[in-house]
């Protein structure tokens, strides 16, 4: 009989990711169960759901459910270029710094990375890459891909967004928005997933449910269908089609169908916020970034570093400056925080 | 609140992975939820996942989890081989037939098919693609993949793998086994998986969850270490890399530390067998291939089947000749098998 | 001092790419040698070119310079593609027997083959491989590759090609040409190029200037202007855009200008039905197909191939029937042919 | 008859791949003509080629005929690494800027770059990239490319490449060297090729033939048979193995059996260096980097480099900091140089 081998009552703050599945989704999960459904995406789940992202993204959107978040990239990627095309992006995004070089090797893409100092992008530093259409040396630029929130703990605001699409489009590029904490944006933002999105011109997002509490399940959502082509092919071919969808459909269901996507994103921000305000004015300890989504990015001296993780799961985010990053996830408590909080304070003390 | 949109009670006769979820895999979720496990497959259940795969295949085994079939198929053959390399298989294989062209677009990989009666390889048939070493014209031969239990529904025996595996060691090839039914072939042949994989000389295997009562989930077996190279990258790249592995891991711990996927696939053939003792006599009715796990092959008039595909699911296999595909699989009841036996003696009557 | 390393007067039967370049090929080199033109095509006679593919193949067409066959192939296969297509071609295609995986390795594109007798597909042939488009699970079969003249030696009809071309067109799928011998094709009809390519619907084909006299150099020739997309980049991102371009369009220029691809082509061809003629009726030779271009396929005792090899260059086409290939060139001679054929026949008497 | 369409005295200063062919190399051509050699590499030119090589690099030394250097660059660079590998390059590399993304699309390979103020790397400048093995989500870093003289005009000392690559080496990584100007390297160094490649730790390189006074052509040179695999493998599947690769390889023996490599690059260098001397107290005009090979930059008034390019062809580097680039050919002459200075000082007194 399988056993249990870990303490659930046991969290970190090294990733959203570590995190379990949230009670509903396992719900979910046994509600969809039983009998048989058509495989690939032709059960009634992953019908039904297409609803629930119109309803959220309007009436054009159209949802591809996908296993992870590197295969949502790689597949929307591909999807919104050619052959000999490139990809502007943040040199810390997902794509460039976390996926083992899928884009370059999959998808055969050139990246166009810009150094940021928190993650976003901004006009200014696209200029410096869109240039050279026509130019067959030039993999040609053709999409620019932002991140929401970024993976630095930032969120672009709507006119933000707007001004890179205003920019993309006038170049004939497109937009991606890798949405693998999107629900975090829209808590942070207090806005609908629509209003910084299709309505400020992206042209594909993907939305994170893994991060957000599903046990796993991305969605590639292209908002303007004249954007992308192929995605059911591009899906198949690299391996991110389900067989048994309706149980990555129906997760999806419990989450976007209710506010759950936004009390598990809302309630993940508070808890970072909460370790924010009980550490930001402690001596020996600075804040890079406020945050503002579910991540905290801080500077320590080593050696507090080094006793915090003997007692904590974190990760140390760049070695040479000391920063490291706490993340807080959907089911983090109060109390996490605040024993949390209180170590750190007792560390740095020592 | 999200609501079942299925009647549990209905089941076909279309796929195995029409399917859902053995109860004790669900219960295996539920159990490793809560909490914070790392991600990527450091936690509990990936670790002690690995013992659960050396008892059944040796303590030299290593079990990668990964997403889904075509997904373990692409990433094995790739850690098999190099870039100019190709792939000896049958040309039913699922990697030839039903991927999308994956191993091509994302492997590079070239396969050479092999028409064969009942999707199995013979040392004659290999023998046709099995030269040119050293021809720089020629994608080397590498790999020779099997199938076992077969897309056709038939089973080598422990000594035909044997042979072709000498024959492939012999030229410097390696043998790599699809075993996205696995588990049904060891309740065809009664034997453990270990005789008629490593120990008759496979270097790599997949072993296929999801149609075996898992939510989803295959594993790639490593059996022989020298085989197979950059695994772990390789899998990271191809978009197979779950967060939070603990999932699939867990399912896989839940089916092959008890007897449940000897259970499942026992189960499901002997449904095949009993759909086959109650049809193959029908007057009308012509027996394709004898079944050797969970699929029967037949011919049926181009009528009766159009009016059996009203009232159950099922595929034509092959429109020319009329031949259909029908499945078993592990949630498959006596029952349903008589009413569908039944409905097939009545409609060949009409 | 570079030295003459051997010897201009020794020809073999081994392949029409043994044979060194036509004495007005390297005059034109020399012609278009000197002072500075703009790299990468923009050069005066690579613009020139562009008239000379027009004569040939009427006005809607565009010529693109490559080094060599395969270059043109997996361009040219990449330009009518998207990435999850598929390649119809017959099992004896260059593209499949020839080119290392290439296309596969560097297009990602999957290869459908089809056994032949004589290297032609026939409607009949490619209808097994014409169908499942919308099925995510097959790459679409979107090309039908053909080869003309045929790598074993043989010619399609105009109406052969046409009809071909139309059950393409009808299921949405594009014809390319393999011309790599195109020019061998055309002096065995007695045809221009025009009414054996676009007038019965090729799409795009390649022309091949290597193995017609020039030094280097094939030209993908896009006809329908519809059917092809990117080919600069494409061109670019394959490796197959010189530099110094003036030095192969010039080469094109000097065959295509005038007749001179024709006479190499007429030449090289009679070469071949001179040989055919001498030993057609020999005893113990069988001649596996009428010739139809520059090759001569013929079944020949083993022993008689071994002591023939000692004294000439040709291949052995299939070690198991005893098949041979003997090839002639523009530069064969009939004193070549006329040796050779006696040393046959003596070879043979032994 | 084929005419002469352009001025064989009319040069510029836009690039060295605009000249033409010297005489020698013509002479070589038409030396290896007639007659029938093996095809695709398997001729007496390619054979005794090793011997020319095998001078200049050391016995060990092995060189792959391809006919241009992004082909060079790719198949080095695949043979050089995994699947699953990057490559750590200025920002300025050819392989970065120039090759239409051949690296990430035909190879799959992630290119970490560096920004630099002068197109060399350095240790401290690697070290950014240089980190992360063993870490499944980072492409890893393998191979640090080196060009030498750098697209920037300048040289890499022996002392700095050695640094280069006892760094590497300590990491377990390769050096690759893109030597589509080593002449010129050479030229300015005064020393043998060895003494600043494979003596200091160089792996593999490429050697350009074009630039130098060659039709077409470049050698990938292996100089440490550990570091390279698959080469013939990768290079045929590149599209990059000539068939009459005679006409490819005697060109090579032209230029480094004798002296002409080393005269052309020390005339073309020196034709610089005269420019640089005549031009670089002008007023209004500024130098940006000493030129240590073939091409000077420079920052002009805008207005003034527009009514110099109606004059002379050369390009603007950056459009927006007015820097030009000015490059000579190992048949600049004397004249041409002072002609060209004379009009920069009449435009600039403007």
């Amino acid at each position: 009989m399988t056993e249990r081998r870990h303490d659930p009552e046991l969290r970190g703050f090294a990733s959203d990711n570590y995190a379990g599945v949230h009670p509903q989704i396992l719900d979910a999960l046994a509600l969809a169960n039983g009998g048989h459904q058509v495989s690939y995406g032709e059960d009634v789940y992953t019908e039904s759901l297409q609803q629930v992202f119109k309803h959220h993204f309007g009436p054009a959107a159209h949802a591809y459910p996908v296993f992870n978040g590197t295969g949502a990239n790689v597949v929307a990627l591909q999807s919104m270029t050619e052959r000999w095309d490139s990809v502007i992006c943040a040199e810390s995004a997902h794509i460039n710094v976390d996926e083992c070089g899928a884009p370059e090797k999959v998808a055969g893409l050139k990246l166009l990375t810009l150094p940021t100092p928190d993650g976003k992008l901004t006009p200014e530093l696209v200029d410096r890459h869109a240039w050279g259409w026509g130019d067959e040396h030039r993999a040609q630029p053709r999409v620019v891909a932002l991140t929401q929130s970024t993976e630095l703990g930032t969120c672009y605001t709507p006119e933000e967004i707007a001004a890179l699409c205003d920019q993309a489009h006038q170049h004939g590029m497109k937009v991606y928005l890798d949405g693998a904490r999107l629900a975090n944006a829209a808590a942070t933002l207090g806005l609908p997933l629509k209003q910084f999105t299709n309505d400020v011109g992206v042209d594909v997002l993907s939305f994170g449910g893994t991060k957000n509490g599903m046990m796993l399940g991305e969605a590639i959502v292209v908002l303007d269908p004249d954007a992308a082509r192929g995605m059911q092919f591009l899906r198949k071919a690299a391996m991110q089609l389900s067989s048994k969808m309706r149980f990555v459909s129906v997760q999806f269901e419990a989450l976007l169908g209710s506010d759950l996507w936004l009390r598990n994103a809302t309630h993940a921000n508070a808890m970072t916020q909460r370790l924010y305000a009980e550490v930001k004015d402690l001596p020996g300890l600075e804040v890079v970034r406020t945050p503002q989504a579910n991540a905290l990015f801080a500077i320590l001296p080593a050696e507090v570093t080094e006793r915090l993780q003997k007692r904590f799961r974190f990760y140390t985010w760049n070695e040479h400056t000391g920063e490291v990053r706490w993340m807080t996830a959907f089911d983090t408590t109060e109390a996490d925080i605040d024993t949390f909080a209180a170590a750190i304070a007792e560390e740095l003390r020592r």
